[in-house]
């Protein structure tokens, strides 16, 4: 058979295809030592794996079939005409904003989702325009991706560059930024371009699918569409993320930078704003903000770029009866600085004392967040954060881990004088730190209680 | 002076208050070079500092005042006298059940929260009586301090010291038995003693307070009523945690000990179920039951206690661009367990993977948890998964990462067998694992949608 039935396929996985006659878009009957598994077989790209061939199950998820498992497999059908995109030239209306998508990895609006190795790429201007014609009648769409990485992959040269071509496109004048990510890490990179990216007269969008785009609730075209209504036409100049909003797909919400954080590992409303308000909801048509404080779109190109990040900075999740030796090692190894993530108000168990003055004397910048996740640090209440405050660990109030994280890395990038860490961790950029949080922030539970069961149940339908 | 005035002082700190004639409880004004603060001064209890005095200002948080930054400090007034708690003897009424309260550090009515350094003790079955009158018409109560640690100190020791504790007690006869703890790993001890003591006949009760019991707002009194009514009347014979239901004081949720996580870091609704509903809403006189599967109360006498706990396992919280020296180590220190709470459906970058191998090679336990927190681990679906399936990363599906901690350092206590633990990490002992998880306990924002914020607002009055 010709080599392009096999695409991305090698080694074991590529000698069994052959043998058994099947194809990539094959409907293949798998026999193996763990069952029968029926599904259409997909192609592979990023990939350093030659011991499973993958198929596409009937539920919609993919699964890897090991080769040496499989007895026989038997090609029962042939699916590849469904996947095909259809490729229109993306219209240009004069009124309409120009809008820049930035592709970091795969495809935002494929068939199948990149991720799996079943890419049906659909990035290209006319790409996407045959598979979401709607983005035509709300701007203006050019892309370009700067770079291929899983977003578990990513980290501070992925930030850097990121930075660095959003400040370039605004130079040269669009009206707002998209930027096309994987889920797992989005709120990292959008905390970290919160601040690497500041007083941008546009908006900047991340944007990402929990769904891939060939299931049918999917949220990838949905979620584009938001994405791109808010940087063409929003007002809110800043680095946002734009998801899914509740569990209809009534509206998206935009979600501060600094605030979001992933919280369902498969739900598409995963995406949650904490300790605070989002900052709008968005159909196209309307970004209808619900905070006041935040950057308006101007027509200058001034931005100011910080593409700063040191390495070598860890977080420590704490838990019961933790030993001095985890953060002993991290010392020796050279880190610079430790986001502790701690119980309660803010705490670590005695046993890590030793370690923390140490750690302290080395000259490492230790910071307190808390594991609730919802609430402020507060080590003054009770003894234990008193004696932590006193060796030096300093408490970011309501700061995420995660936005801690970030900025620990991002300050330490522009100076190795702890006083200077220590007032930029302090001096909030972007809302990281806020004065309250608002009661509706937190986590309400409904059950037990019928009356708001049945409301949120109606308002769901 | 006399020296019962400086009560749990020394060194610098007692110095200064002798010098300036300043009493424990005297009300004094503190001029600083920080600026002037007035409390009342109170005593200290474990306490390795001589640095700070400790007074309660007027919004009933305490601070500790640095000794080096203390120019004068003038009293002008005295309170002790407000702070006696009457004491008198507990009344036993025939009919009620006999509740066994077990204290693990400080007290859990006191005037003034333990943890602050100021201990007006209420503990005895008196001094309780005279703290909260109302638990006489509940239970016949009888209490036993097993040991006195902070939650944050407390691990392995304590549990498997709780565990043959509890079994003593059931064995003796009790109706019900409670246990007072702190609230921050109020948690990790309640899903260690659901691994620990299975089958149990009666309730084990574990409470806490988010405000300590001199604040007007304090949830002590009301989650100690509820926990001695859960215990003492309920059907619900399992490890819960009892503590403050919604955001108003309208009745107390009971959480199954493997579900249960601290949310925030102040709320007094603080405790929330994950992924499930929780067990049961309890008021005085009622607990109402939300599930129906929980082992129900029992006569005989007849529980399981596995006190087990391999003390080497640690928790990876993988952040972006994490480096594999942070697992290196790990495994150098010779951990034999290793819970990675991961991104998404349960990543991590490929920087790790060879240290993942090293490790799986050595023979350490890996298994995969989500840091959303709610939903499932799905490692079949992308490639970044299968790739550390195939290195023989074990999923726990939904599984917290507290309770994944938990369970494993419970699992390698029993047996070094890296089969057999994977065996007990995988059959749930009580819903660690759950086969699908409940719409409603999800984050729900209502903000923006004005009919379900209105309604709330109304709800929370």
């Amino acid at each position: 058979m010709n080599k392009d039935f096999f695409q991305g396929y090698k080694g074991e996985a590529l000698k069994i295809l052959k043998k058994f006659n099947v194809r990539v878009w094959g409907i293949a009957e798998i026999d193996t030592s763990r069952g029968l598994f029926k599904g259409t077989v997909l192609p592979r790209a990023e990939n350093d794996d030659d011991k499973h061939i993958v198929i596409k199950i009937a539920t919609g998820y993919n699964i890897g079939v090991a080769t040496n498992t499989i007895k026989t497999i038997k090609e029962i059908g042939y699916l590849k005409a469904n996947y095909k995109i259809p490729e229109q030239e993306f219209p240009f209306t004069e009124h309409l904003p120009n809008v820049k998508l930035i592709g970091t990895g795969g495809t935002i609006a494929s068939r199948l989702d990149y991720r799996t190795g079943a890419v049906i790429p659909a990035f290209s201007p006319g790409e996407l325009y045959g598979a979401v014609p709607e983005l035509a009648d709300i701007c203006n769409l050019d892309t370009e991706k700067v770079f291929a990485v899983f977003s578990e992959n990513m980290g501070p040269d992925q930030y850097k560059q990121l930075a660095i071509a959003i400040g370039k496109e605004i130079e040269k004048g669009v009206d707002g930024i998209v930027i096309g990510h994987g889920t797992d890490t989005l709120h990292h990179t959008a905390t970290a371009l919160s601040f690497m990216v500041q007083n941008s007269p546009v908006p900047i969008i991340l944007v990402g699918s929990q769904r891939s785009s060939d299931r049918p609730s999917s949220d990838a075209a949905l979620n584009l569409m938001h994405a791109c209504y808010a940087a063409g036409h929003g007002d809110i100049a800043e680095v946002c993320v734009c998801m899914f909003g509740p569990t209809s797909d009534e509206y998206g919400f935009l979600h501060r930078g600094t605030r979001v954080r992933k919280m369902h590992s498969s739900y598409r409303s995963a995406f949650r704003t904490l300790g605070d308000t989002p900052l709008a909801t968005v159909r196209v048509g309307e970004v209808k903000a619900l905070k006041n404080n935040f950057n308006h779109r101007r027509k200058d190109r001034n931005v100011e770029i910080y593409p700063f990040f040191e390495d070598r900075v860890s977080m420590i999740y704490f838990y019961p009866h933790m030993h001095s030796d985890t953060i002993d090692s991290l010392v020796d190894l050279g880190y610079k600085g430790i986001i502790i993530i701690g119980t309660g108000l803010g705490h670590v168990n005695k046993e890590l004392y030793p370690a923390i003055e140490r750690a302290k004397e080395k000259g490492v910048a230790i910071y307190m967040t808390v594991q609730t996740l919802w609430g402020y640090v507060h080590m003054f209440v009770y003894e234990t954060g008193r004696e932590l405050l006193a060796m030096g660990v300093i408490p970011l109030e309501n700061m995420l881990p995660e936005a801690a994280f970030i900025k620990l890395g991002w300050a330490l990038g522009q100076t190795n004088d702890l006083e200077k860490v220590k007032k930029i961790m302090l001096s909030p950029v972007i809302d990281e730190i806020t004065l309250r949080e608002p009661y509706n922030g937190y986590l309400v539970y409904q059950g037990g209680v019928p009356e708001v069961e049945e409301f949120i149940k109606k308002f769901r339908k």
